[in-house]
């Protein structure tokens, strides 16, 4: 008998157990709690269709799709390599109770116009969209000044082109959320400026007394509602190693950050 | 022997009775918690002059000048009864161990040029700026959007005359402290871009699990590090209506934000 996930993938399970995902091994970007804390920003009460931007293996839109059964979730991946593994994971029997409501598709959401809209981003046809878009990790490890600056300058075209792409596909009323490292907030808030309101921010800290490293995020397209700053998540408590109960309970699927 | 302090004033102590402020009573904005954390976003370190904008009766100034023995202070105010009232407090015999580090100045903030430095507020001559821009507390009692929408129309200019009076008086290197509301956050990051940099923002609940009320934050001139997101404070402790131990001590001038 052949071992149907060679050493260069590994199926994992998330929410204990309720769904998996076929993963490439060693290389890449890995799901973890980045992904399962955006997934929390969908609220339970949540129906109709969801774009997960720039999917990767799927697990931000699995999350969803496992937690909240009245939705239906649309994986947008560019790469097509990662678009065949979300493919293999939805057809996985251990998925089965999800597939019917997953799709997807190879797509750039860079793309504009006609183009975007002919890969299957359509206008106004998303209920919710969620993304975690890319950021090169190793800018993080250096810290000269010169580089900061970079970082900005690459980081606020991402931004500025995924948040305009979803703010085209979101139909009025629905809800953008993300996650983010903190240094990007002035991106990411220009680009929701006239098409995202009803900004909630939700600061993600390793411990109580150490600085946030992630931001989450949610907006309504066209609403005029102001920014509003939610209680903060901490991943671990004081000392421990294990996550504190809320962030527990919201990466396996138990919990949401309700608006 | 006649009461010094009739019914339209009080004297009130500060940092358990290390200074002590003459205040309007009963009308207009009284000193309290904001003034006091404001305070405390200037670092122990600190040397050289602070201007204080808004002054009003002189809380957040006083506080900074009675907790940092290497700072001159100076009140810049522009309403003339709220500055009578700060050279008062500054001319009391509770204040005298302050009075050689103090100044006030009847000025706009949001003059500019010649006219401003007219004033007394000349270009990079301050080594830091703190400030709690006015807002109306009228607004936020009542919420239908188009009121919402009004205050942000309303804000966005006070920061933006604030935030560019500060980046002029501020030496290169200088540090911004303010205090604002939450949803002010995109008006003050847009009137910070170009001038001041390394922002860190630390949001104030009123409890753990409430929504941030305040926001305070601390800039550098002419930086180009990238924004982060401090710990949050808790006023109160769960169910307690006594402050937490942190935001006494803040209150108190026993503690400060450290960046």
């Amino acid at each position: 008998m052949t071992d149907p996930y060679p050493t260069s993938e590994t199926l994992d399970a998330f929410h204990r157990g309720r769904f998996h995902l076929i993963q490439p091994k060693g290389k890449g970007h890995r799901a973890g709690l980045d992904a399962m804390l955006l997934a929390s920003l969908v609220p339970d009460s949540a129906s109709g269709t969801l774009a997960d931007f720039g999917a990767g293996a799927g697990a931000a839109g699995f999350a969803v799709a496992s937690r909240i059964k009245t939705l239906r979730v649309m994986l947008v991946e560019r790469a097509p390599s990662m678009v065949q593994l979300a493919r293999r994971s939805v057809a996985l029997s251990e998925n089965r109770h999800l597939a019917d409501r997953m799709e997807v598709i190879e797509a750039d959401v860079t793309s504009t116009g006609a183009h975007r809209i002919a890969m299957g981003l359509s206008d106004s046809a998303f209920d919710h969209v969620v993304m975690n878009p890319p950021f090169n990790d190793q800018r993080d490890r250096t810290t000269p000044d010169t580089l900061k600056a970079e970082a900005h300058a690459m980081d606020g075209p991402v931004f500025a082109d995924w948040i305009r792409t979803a703010g085209a596909v979101a139909r009025p009323g629905g809800q953008l959320s993300l996650i983010a490292r903190p240094q990007s907030l002035m991106d990411i808030l220009t680009a929701c400026e006239n098409r995202f309101g009803a900004i909630q921010l939700t600061p993600v800290h390793p411990r109580p007394g150490e600085d946030a490293v992630r931001l989450l995020l949610s907006a309504i397209k066209g609403s005029r509602t102001r920014l509003s700053l939610r209680p903060p998540l901490f991943v671990h408590e004081h000392g421990g190693r294990e996550f504190s109960p809320n962030v527990d309970a919201l990466c396996n699927g138990l919990a949401s950050i309700e608006r």
